[in-house]
């Protein structure tokens, strides 16, 4: 019913906008405000009003206690219908999520219901001009007040969110050093900057936070990108959450959030560009099969065309088995927060290893995947005609967001291989055993799950090999290659799901008599998994070579270039 | 000097109107013309002036007789200033070129001239909207008229360079079916279709070309995209080139020098993404090393990160891998027509099957290349204040135009790899070898030219598994991958190109005393090299595993999607 319920949402309110929101951008107004498309008042309302902003939270904060697999896949939709548009709610729901689990009562009290109302947008500033991603220099300043409150000084880029007319007020939750704190990651403490402090009758009052600007991008151009500046007048204040220098272990729980988000979303982009490239391929004839040769013989959807199967299976590959691999991840987030004692655990160290796989395959594979969508559509697919050319370009935006896919690799190798010895990587190798075991009982995938086997092992091997230089404390050679290993792990775990796909969907074959419907779903995931095995997972092995290639590439010198 | 002349029109009258011509769209004008920006009437007007239209024909045909070799790297500059532009002169040459090789002398005297004086504009009109790709099916007609010229009607729709403000005059080459023509593409002819016919004395009269509407796109946004309408008054007057039924294969001409334009083009346009993402990378501060865990250490340079060198060195690995390949081409070009007897034949046979090769491994990785200059820039890479954006809008087009990548694979499987009993094939094979025997002899790349060795058996290997398909007639199943083919080649071609360079690197610092500079120069080419061999071809074994699997895809049916 929920889900149902956000399908009517996204057709109704969110789809009819997406080119729309594109052809007229969130711009600045020159005097601190974004202008933003007529719709998205209705959206952010709309969406308020049925709980896809604080429905994932408990009821005592104020939301459905839906579980993230339901609350996501409603977010799932809505990112296929409009991902510019969906941004606006998932950081407010990331804000009050972040309020909720480190905040205080009075905190939560003063900001999260008007947030999960719609009223109030929150956003996340974190990254400064000078920093980037490296949030160890972040020098926004936060100094003692003797009421308790800290005076904020600094700037913030790339502010999705921003500060746009449709809501009256925002809530940045910012990144900034308290006078004193020490140098680096562990200096940096979490604070609430409203725009506008509410007191006592609700009344707001100017809080000195100035929208200096905005960037105008490639894609999602209706989702508002700000430059904030914070206490230009010198009268800037925020409220710390939780204890001081613990800003980022804070945050990374919002972004673990978010980078599943973002995968997801990059994954739910890519199949509405796959389904409008199937949509296509099946009504549009043209040319004809090499073995046909007679010119008179009427020209055959380009759906029949093999090098079109390719395109498109390589989508459904991609989209599905992305979309796979973040429903997993939202199951072990669910999991991790319901279940308990072992389980719970398990399923903690399981989300900490896939959360940042989900990120870099989910978002770069989907580049790659609305490319064939273009390349499906021929010339048409290269004009504005077609949606197609806006999903490519909204989705450039989903390696960066959150972590660029970089980032995303030196975490995968140098935090969640290494964490509790070894622990979350341990226990994704034996889930995906029990998988290959059980594919190794259906007699249609042995080959699938020896190959998915060999790319396992692959994984050790590869680890055996960069660990020398970690244990000789070359940590920069150990790191050097992390994109390419996270390439290589990807491919094997989305391997994973679809041969956890593919045996489901064999079960269910075997099991009952079906609804031809029914029946043909389970063989096309079954076809897909096979194309994956037999054209996406021999790249695996590829990446190993590199990474076990026993030359040392040092980097490249200045004048070498 | 012809290519320091090229350099200096480049930066003065093409690279600072890069992004204001994409700002400022061709578009139409809603009465049949198009308005493009203001500077294409000097961008035309000069580059025409120093023969970059007419340069590489003959003296006879009025031009300069460059070499391809000279005339394309004149392209290659200003393909990398600014593509969008540059596509309007390309155009008028490769149709001049038609002329020439094909039309009678009245035709040339009366067209030509004036094409490379930059007042004509001439384009090449194939595509029709319900036939695609799929010339077979074009239905534009051509009736005799009793002067010996045609009545031309039809439409044609994806017309670069179309009918704009710039140019007085548009001399359209276009396919057409002569009445009573036979079915397909035996029955096609080329047409000179002029929009105003001159007379005696150089007036031109309207010959019923109109110019229906444009094509907004994702990029390319200078270069004007029409859709035009032959004859919707009766009264359009067209004039046969060369003999009936014989339109595709003089276009071919045109496409195969146009396809390695694209190919080169695409190169061009990805190394200009690069240099830019070169040159934020090394002027960036951002972060620290991992082994750096000092914070108040200044921030590194983002060159000095690994994962960064890892994509500066990848786009290093394809442009300049993909020029060489454009540069082989175009050598091989020069050669068969300058050579004579086995030289000549040879490089005619070389040139037929880089073709293919250069225009999809050109503009499928040139994609690839300029996603990770965005990527190399972070989010600054993703807003419009940088080039990197509208480089990689622009080069999307590239993949489509002149015959998309399955085009092309379907061409180097179907028709260059059996062409002369595999003479083509074996050829190239036979270049290739003598590069890695080459390096052999050299130490530093015994392990390079091994791998590529490897590599080349490879190829063989392959096409003796398909071979079996072909000879049972099974010619679906032989070309089913052909793109996957098409990339595994590609990969083995361009690490030839890499060896071949890296050897001649070494060779030179072996032999002389160098400025420090050209040392340098050298030693990044052989950097390079090695990273090729490291990163990008072992994915030529990985499209091999999926060639030689011997399960076969039948196309996923209706119903499974």
């Amino acid at each position: 019913m929920i889900i149902e319920a956000a399908k009517q949402l996204a057709d109704r309110d969110m789809a009819p906008y997406f080119k729309s929101m594109d052809e007229q951008p969130a711009r600045y107004d020159g005097k601190g405000g974004v202008i933003t498309h007529p719709q998205l008042r209705t959206i952010i309302r709309n969406s308020a009003e049925q709980g896809w902003i604080g429905g994932a939270a408990t009821l005592e904060h104020g939301g459905l206690q839906l579980p993230m697999m339901v609350f996501n896949t409603g977010h799932h939709i809505f990112n296929a219908a409009n991902n510019g548009a969906i941004g606006y709610l998932g950081l407010t729901a990331g804000s009050a999520a972040l309020i909720n689990s480190f905040g205080n009562q009075a905190q939560h009290d003063l900001f999260v219901q008007k947030m999960y109302a719609g009223e109030w947008q929150g956003t996340m500033a974190l990254t400064e001009p000078q920093a980037g991603s490296s949030l160890s220099d972040i020098t926004t300043s936060a100094k003692p007040l003797a009421d308790g409150f800290y005076k904020i000084k600094g700037q913030k880029i790339f502010i999705s969110g921003g500060q746009h007319e449709v809501c009256e007020n925002f809530v940045h939750l910012t990144l900034a050093r308290i006078e004193g704190a020490p140098a680096g990651v562990k200096g940096i403490s979490l604070f609430i900057i409203p725009k506008f402090w509410p007191n006592e009758n609700g009344r707001l009052t100017d809080n000195d936070v100035f929208c200096a600007g905005d960037f105008q991008k490639l894609g999602q151009r209706g989702y508002a990108t700000t430059h904030l500046v914070f206490g230009d007048k010198d009268s800037c204040k925020g409220w710390l959450v939780g204890e001081p220098h613990k800003g980022l272990n804070y945050m990374f729980q919002m972004m673990n959030e978010a980078r599943i988000s973002v995968g997801m979303g990059a994954a739910s982009v890519a199949m509405a560009a796959y389904l409008a490239a199937l949509d296509y391929a099946s009504e549009r004839p043209q040319g004809r099969l090499a073995s046909e040769k007679d010119p008179l013989k009427p020209p055959t959807l380009i759906i029949n065309h093999p090098d079109v199967q390719r395109m498109l299976l390589t989508q459904k590959a991609i989209v599905e088995g992305g979309l796979s691999l973040a429903m997993e991840c939202n199951l072990q987030f669910d999991l991790a927060h319901a279940a308990s004692g072992d389980a719970q655990q398990d399923a903690w160290l399981l989300l900490e290893i896939l959360t940042p796989i989900i990120k870099a395959y989910g978002s770069e594979q989907a580049n790659r995947s609305a490319a064939l969508a273009i390349q499906t559509l021929g010339g048409y697919g290269y004009t504005m005609d077609f949606p197609v050319q806006q999903q490519y370009r909204d989705l450039k935006i989903f390696t960066l967001y959150e972590g660029t896919t970089g980032i995303q690799s030196l975490d995968l190798l140098g935090r969640k291989v290494p964490m509790e010895k070894g622990k979350a990587l341990s226990l994704l190798v034996s889930r995906i055993k029990d998988t290959i075991t059980k594919a190794y009982t259906q007699n249609a995938f042995q080959a699938q799950a020896s190959l998915l086997e060999t790319e396992v092992n692959r994984i050790n091997e590869v680890l055996s090999h960069l660990g020398r230089f970690a244990a000789t404390g070359d940590i920069d050679r150990y790191l050097a290659d992390a994109t390419v290993f996270m390439e290589m792990i990807s491919y094997t775990v989305i391997g994973w799901q679809w041969l956890k796909q593919a045996v489901a969907a064999q079960e269910q074959l075997q099991k009952e008599a079906f609804q031809p419907q029914t029946k043909s779903f389970y063989e096309g995931i079954i076809h897909t998994a096979r194309f994956y095995f037999r054209y996406e997972l021999p790249h695996a092995e590829a990446c190993a070579k590199t990474l076990l290639n026993p030359e040392y590439l040092t980097n490249l010198k200045k004048e070498n270039w």
